[in-house]
């Protein structure tokens, strides 16, 4: 009997350290982000509550750039388009008398493709990520993640996303909620990446977006993307774009700058349960510090909301004990 | 020993009838159509075949109107402008004199709604689909749909649904197919429904949709219609949304009509295992006979290319023994 008991003993020691008593979250320090976050988990998943949540209802959304990946120097799509543009003229020379931005875009001139409105930019943008279908696309992308490094940590892009924030990803899926990308990054970009990196597949990524048209070629049959803008899905687009998209109001929505505060508004003012969370980058040894005032991920409006509305604001210096899954190498 | 045989016996049987050896579609006939549905869900399904598909790439998508519900004598979503805006003209009888097309619509001139380009309908649609908030239209529908009663058969609109279709999506379902409604219709329009007729959640319906604007009231944050088209899913629309919902090319794709012919070409002419099915309407006693030059759900080229492709051809007076589920009732 005695060791029936300890096999038995051993099973329940085994079952708990795999569910209740197992820590979902290892690299969240024990603060106030962490405890929030748990405890707005455990009310809307606890049956018989007064917030339990229906498991069809549980929605999380969120952005991209800056709250699951880094987004310094500049956002990573960024980086893409600018070394497309430079392979695309190393290879075809006579591309830099046609197009003066690819020609700007190739030589790193950032300053010049911002000026007159982003004019500069946006032909970069409508050269690199339209004309092919959306299966070229993809291939180009990933092709450029595999070979691609990050200019100040050497990293691929890929591997400059934040360990927390995968804990919270597979913490809520395993909580039953679903996981979506609500970025104002390309839709076609992210989803190259999304499965493989956050476990998110591409049918639960929203973002921006240009037109496509319906092609048959011989036997084939394809999407091609073309230079006419369809969605811009940042700030008052986000909303309407989870409402297009996904059709339920989220439950959970997490951001890191003023281009997520609608969708941080539309989560918590639904009458019901609703958590907002911003990443609020503030340690400038391991990844950058920066909020108002900043070109890339600028956080003002949403943080004064944050603070007057009692939002779980995530202090990335003091919350999180590791920033990059590479740390841990 | 005997004892546990019989056991035993009885348990390979049990199992058998709840998988291999049971019919999953009872409502099909046993002919050419059933066969070729199953055989290709087996072969893409069977790990180690030649044509097996990973289960995250298992998507299936459907037409809704005259493929998985009836859509006669005229789209259900018209029949719900109509009461719409004669409702509206019985609540507010000015309305008759600022909007001659509201009027028209319920006084059911649809004759007058469809001259000058349809100038009239868009008038009842932007009426009736726009000004409102996405959960005050949804709530309308629901509303309506429990009160309306279709015009011939006297049932609820969202009973008119066809058995062997609920069958069919089952079964892909427990095939591990993700189940989607890709439809010329509105796609908040048929989220009201989907889930609890079809079982296909809202984040799983594609539609036609107009614009929307994010709004802050008092406490509250919404989504507002706004009468302004966003996206015509349609045709080659049809394969354009998939690819920018879903994100991946579906391997079974069902429609009834011309307006599903993009979207069956973008199913099989991947360059992998695809399966186009098209419910044609053969059956004028049970439901209607309809295909080339009918004015709702016109068949033409696609059932040209479904004979010269091999294309699953359902006829629904053969290949279906049940229509609708209220026959079995």
């Amino acid at each position: 009997m005695k060791t029936l008991s300890i096999a038995a003993a051993a099973a329940v020691l085994a079952f708990s350290a795999g569910s209740a008593f197992s820590d979902p979250l290892p690299s969240w320090t024990a603060g106030a982000a962490k405890s929030a976050i748990v405890a707005f988990v455990d009310a809307t998943t606890t049956p018989g509550g007064e917030t339990y949540v229906d498991p069809a209802e549980r929605i999380a959304v969120f952005d991209n750039d800056g709250t699951l990946w880094a987004e310094q120097p500049a956002y990573f799509q960024l980086a893409y388009a600018m070394d497309t543009a430079k392979a695309m003229v190393e290879a075809d020379p006579g591309l830099a008398n046609t197009n003066p931005s690819l020609k700007a875009a190739a030589e790193g001139d950032v300053d010049g493709l911002l000026a007159d409105g982003h004019k500069g930019l946006l032909q970069v943008l409508a050269a690199t990520h339209t004309g092919m279908t959306t299966d070229e696309f993809k291939q180009s992308v990933a092709d450029w993640l595999a070979s691609a490094r990050h200019p100040t940590t050497g990293q691929r892009y890929d591997a400059m996303i934040y360990q927390p924030m995968l804990e919270l990803l597979s913490y809520l899926r395993e909580s039953g909620y679903k996981t979506y990308i609500v970025s104002g990054g390309g839709i076609d970009f992210i989803r190259v990446f999304s499965e493989s990196v956050y476990g998110i597949p591409p049918e639960q990524v929203v973002g921006s977006s240009v037109k496509a048209e319906f092609e048959l070629s011989g036997t084939g049959a394809d999407t091609r993307k073309i230079p006419e803008l369809f969605f811009y899905d940042d700030k008052e687009g986000k909303p309407v774009a989870i409402n297009h998209h996904i059709g339920r109001r989220p439950v959970i929505a997490g951001g890191n700058s003023d281009g997520d505060h609608q969708m941080l508004q539309y989560a918590t003012r639904g009458g019901r349960p609703g958590l907002a969370i911003i990443v609020h980058h503030t340690d400038a040894d391991r990844e950058w510090a920066y909020d108002r005032g900043s070109r890339i991920g600028g956080l003002d409006k949403a943080l004064y909301e944050a603070e007057a509305s009692g939002w779980v604001v995530v202090d990335m210096k003091t919350d999180w004990r590791t920033v990059f899954p590479f740390e841990l190498q």
